[in-house]
């Protein structure tokens, strides 16, 4: 163990941690959540991104020399490559701003940048966490625009995915296109359908709502890098602030671009609210027709059977042979996950104050959560479930040709009075002896 | 049109108006919901009566005279009455935590106590609003108050439908109990059950639910009159606040108590928040239930089909004869309310600061509010569906004799890996020869 | 009293009632949210216009005479204009899909067009209100259309509103800017700021969720009338279907387009919970800015007093001379009850399954209520708040000139580690002392 | 690696795996939330004294021998003991009902009991996870018994806390109780009031938040065990049902009990979703007292400054000697997420159906995350947050001199109408003055 101190003491840190005494505190003091910041590599690579490109800019505005910056994105490239990950033990969830995250990467660059230097660990000379890592920076701008950074390039896989499903889609509603069944309203019998064209409507409201996220997510590339604290810059040079979000753009070819209005940034997290709720409008569409799938494959025999979904295990320890819809089911918890997230997201929005929201964390942390349980659950619905649904074609039929679409065939004909006369006089047997009779025919019309 | 006069100036009030300025004050400045306090009437009868165990209070404190107190209990007493609810106009959910409320009542009872003395209204002597009916009192403890009392007084009604209904569950559970129909888990075919089983679960349910809910209320018992403001009773005479709760509970039988600690009675409204928790569960599982029987009576052909529901009205302007299962889908929306009045009811909780909350009275009337709708969809639900609830004798027959209860009873005799291996090697009518052959009897066992 | 008979029985209707037996079949089945129809008058104006404009394509699809046609028109007309309000009692949160408001329209429409041929009201004929009135149509398309019609004209309204605010929040920038303050992170002492700047970014949130919320009502001009009951529009003719949204636009120049896939439409309000949430994203950063309000003018003395909000009314039935901030209160408790419709929208989108979705009209109303809970309070909340907001420029200056402003300057000039190490080792009157000898000149600098 | 075998194929699983084919199964289809059964060593303790306690009732029902009884009950022992975790892959939130999270228990039990008996990982005779470990269980009735007795457990911890820091609270009380300061509303000035008279709200309300919460968890001791799938106890000999819950209550001096109504028990969970609820109760209230700690400590020059919080570390990146109230923070976070597991457990409960809620075993999950960060949180507060709060006399003592608690005094004597006209004629400074020159002493009443 080795020893740091600070203005509340001294603490032991293990020997060759890269962290240092402030990873520590944040650790004895703000740990709840039995997930670390280790668990979300995306955010640590952005957070490393982010500290480079500051680096780059603030030896421009020479508030930093040459050789610190040149050690300092040394250690940030070993980040962005992935490696270190175990020397991120903060808490994911820990309060207090971000202040533990922020400083756990600058106290491991800072480490990381010392040992090429020939210096022990715990150092922090030549290059120091907080006068040069974090130099014009504040934990503020920092995370903020690093976990924006982190959920645009996790999106980028489920957006990639929910392409490529909207194409399986649109091949399942052409394969079941000809398929002639019966829809339902208020699950009571209805006219005829294509089963396509029931299915046309998921791939539709899938393009829709995959539509609607990306944009929501696209609006995180606005961000506050260079505000600091608040948005009004204090304490980074102007030649630093000018520089920074371009050297970060050149540097991993991000479209980023600068919020409007700084304060605003640091106020408001309705641009991560925004996505939260795509993700969760996108859930409970994904639910409905996970539990349509669900609904039209039910039975075998006592229930409606028009689909059947690919068996892939056991469904029951109780009954054998019993396959059930386990797949679209992972899927429903997986939305369910994602209605918690949201739920989250709403009360770190709500809860903000003056002008800086210090719940963001909270927020960029479970829209990662949201983003990575999605994903995983639609690539086995994707592989497991989705390509392998298939129509029960006699079923179906047999679906078709019961009595309230004949109903409808007849009121097409004859107009709506005219057939609820009929069905109170006649009966069910009366009408399908009219239809028998005739009753469908062209000339029978009134 | 009178003139009325307060330390923002000169206001028009109607002239027939038994409400003063402050209620048009808050009219102007607060109103924002469409809904007024004349549409809670039982809200209103609460808090005259708060304010009469109040006068009689303050007699004995000797804070106002008895000509005054009588004039005041005269007043209280029509309102209690249900009269002159049209004097009511302020929004019940106005901000400033009640004041309006709570003036609205005073003034009210200002003037027509002064009425009877031959005064006109608007004259505010010799029964002030403020220094006489108010007296020893404050917007926090006369709404926080009244507004419980009127929970418990609405609720009373629930209570009443719930413990009825119970007994046509219990009723409907025996009736269809001889009917032996297939259960399903994930949708999927399961075993044989009685239909009569799968209801005694609902009765179960609803059973617990009420008592859960019922206990809930009951906690609104305890209330803090007398602790003005914060708790602390500044303002009220130790005379009167030994008196004002007990006169309370001796003029309306009421067994209201003081809560334990008043200052907590001021900062926190999670009593409130735990009943429209108990309606948000109870909802949560009616909305299950009501679903279930749409689901149960979906068809008539292409559908479980198992139950029938009672037909009130024609489904559909497009489908004549169609049947839908329109009392469930209003109970269903009524429940989708009462979620949403909780939600409100947890910001209420969520955003209060400090000594006071100020958001009870919106906590309260989303509470009434979901009584309300609660209260009616359930006794329409109970005349028009609950009671006339039928089994389709013949469709649950063949369901209970189909391919996966037949495995159950196989499995029951030979053991899952057993019956596994035999669907696996024999396929479906391989299992059911098997069992035709003798499958089933004791002597086949291995 | 009248008597109108359907396939359920006779049915006793007040003589002079424009509805019939179907409106109150759902009154007495259906009724439990004690808000009726009558309270929508944007929704009963775009019922007639759909009305209208389907009366227009089916006499082009010779589907009705011109003489029906002219009566069904003359009626709607009379609609449009506002008129019979009292005569759509019908519950607007009913339950079974919507057909109710349908059917309320329909048998009204078609009273008022025979009334115009001398046919007492409940004749039904010339103009029947399923053959005629809603001939070509179904409640699904014909509600789903007119409600977000309802929607997109409620919400202009709303639109002017924030665009009038966003300049007085712009005037209100310009006009604080001047006024140096503290900013303050975690509610600790921060930097300082212009209260202009904090205020800035207030304007920048509004403009942005308005913007994002007009896109989302926009989203709502693509409609699918003409689709019927699932979106296979069964029951229309073609030339009807092509006709009738070009009729819509013409009578009443709105943008209104197909959606694409009318399947889709049926099945899924994403489109309105799409809405619901931009005006949960809204309302919860009103939620902020009115929180902000009460705390930068908590006080006088014992709060942050930075800004004063202007008087309305007496704060308080206990303080005399109490003012509290109400109107912002007021703003809050209208959010809260905007998160509670958005709840219930939620609870529609979870719970709609397969051809169609028939909790749509709960989605709609809850809405509409929304959006005039909000333009209410708003409206209170411009006039009576936001245009006289005045900043306290002494208490403002004081603040500016506590210790922790210092330290930011000192910290400017020698970095984090030594103005840390300077207060840990002269504590804050020494670093006080510094600063007045000079820590702040240039050539202080280390 | 060894090969299994099940009807859908061979899979390869790891040599040295104590899970198997079934196991696999699970985690190739429905692994989705990166959180895996081995993190919840309660539940899987909870299982397997469920599995040993099956063993014994199966042996006295004669289901299986002695011999494979005691295999089964030496292997329940060893995961009692927690040993084993890594053979728990099985996603903790797979779908299909916790069918993964059983066969993981199955397996595992059977691959460690046939071990005792020499034979090789993957024989699985003599002991069959299904036919022996599994016998007269399903996974319903298994896992819902086993994730109440895990929370329960669980919750042991937390009560215990909770009530500590009851005490911890109560000392505070006392503590504070000299110190007279303001107490506000709107948060505007008001009366004085004691500071401990203020904590004294917030221990009232946290232990009756705890003995809500308490009285809930404690209804999860009605669990269903025996009743198979849906309640019936088709499967279970009868006396082994008689038998298998006093075997675990005997075992593990739980007071476990069999629910009234087992089918009850199958279909509905919403005893978890009041725990759920509860838990959401209280840390709302939570939520609320460490809002108000933040609010109370905030300044130290800028802010209300009645109170100290212990400081704990460096606050900010950014500005050197700020001291933020991290701890509270970390605790409204943890509240956060509470709500969001409550909203995952509102929609399992919401989307139940029929005869069994598949959703449980997320239900479950969400509870003990909640429980886990609840109590992680509340350790770090009592410990770094709530024994070390001070506070600041002399700030207290000039809030308590002001002017509305003077004007409140004023009142006392004087009445509301004549202190309010006072201040409206002569102002601020003329009330102070009318108030030295004797305005509060006993002869100047009027």
């Amino acid at each position: 163990m080795r020893k740091e101190q600070d203005s509340f003491g001294t603490l032991e840190i293990p020997q060759d941690a890269l962290y240092g005494i402030q990873t520590v505190r944040a650790l004895q003091n703000l740990s709840f959540s039995g997930k670390s910041l280790r668990q979300y590599p995306a955010y640590i690579a952005s957070l490393a991104m982010v500290k480079k490109a500051a680096a780059r800019a603030n030896e421009r505005a020479e508030v930093i020399e040459t050789s610190v910056r040149q050690a300092i994105e040394q250690a940030c490239d070993e980040l962005i490559a992935g490696k270190h990950l175990e020397h991120f033990p903060v808490d994911i969830l820990h309060g207090g701003g971000g202040i533990g995250t922020n400083m756990n990467v600058n106290e491991v660059i800072s480490n990381l940048a010392n040992e090429q230097a020939g210096m022990p660990r715990g150092t922090y000379a030549p290059v120091h966490p907080v006068d040069h890592v974090n130099a014009s920076q504040s934990t503020s701008d920092a995370c903020h625009t690093a976990i924006r950074m982190a959920i645009v390039q996790e999106y980028a896989g489920l957006d990639d995915l929910l392409a490529r499903m909207q194409e399986t889609w649109e091949n399942l509603v052409q394969r079941l296109m000809p398929i002639t069944t019966i829809a339902r309203t208020c699950l009571q019998d209805g006219m005829r359908v294509q089963l396509g064209e029931t299915f046309s409507g998921y791939a539709a409201v899938w393009k829709r709502r995959h539509r609607s996220l990306k944009q929501a997510v696209q609006e995180l590339l606005a961000v506050n890098l260079g505000g600091t604290v608040i948005g009004s810059g204090i304490g980074a040079p102007s030649a630093y602030r000018e520089a920074v979000l371009a050297e970060l753009c050149h540097l991993y070819g991000m479209r980023l671009q600068h919020r409007e209005n700084l304060f605003d940034a640091a106020q408001n997290l309705d641009d991560l609210a925004q996505v939260s709720a795509q993700l969760s409008l996108l859930s409970t569409c994904l639910l409905k027709i996970a539990k349509d799938l669900r609904l039209l494959s039910s039975g075998p025999e006592a229930g409606f059977a028009e689909i059947s979904l690919p068996a892939v295990q056991a469904g029951s320890s109780f009954f054998p042979g019993k396959i059930n819809p386990v797949v679209p089911e992972s899927l429903i918890q997986s939305c369910f996950q994602v209605l918690g997230c949201d739920r989250v997201v709403q009360a770190t929005l709500e809860h903000g104050e003056l002008d800086l929201n210090v719940f963001e964390g909270a927020a960029g942390a479970n829209i990662l959560d949201a983003l990575y349980m999605l994903k995983n659950a639609l690539v086995l619905f994707h592989e497991k479930c989705l390509a392998g649904i298939e129509a029960n074609e006699e079923r179906c039929e047999e679906l078709a040709n019961t009595f309230i679409p004949l109903v409808v065939d007849l009121k097409e004909k004859h107009g709506y009075s005219f057939v609820s006369k009929l069905i109170k006089e006649k009966g069910r047997e009366g009408v399908k002896s009219f239809s028998r009779d005739g009753g469908l025919n062209d000339e029978s019309n009134k």
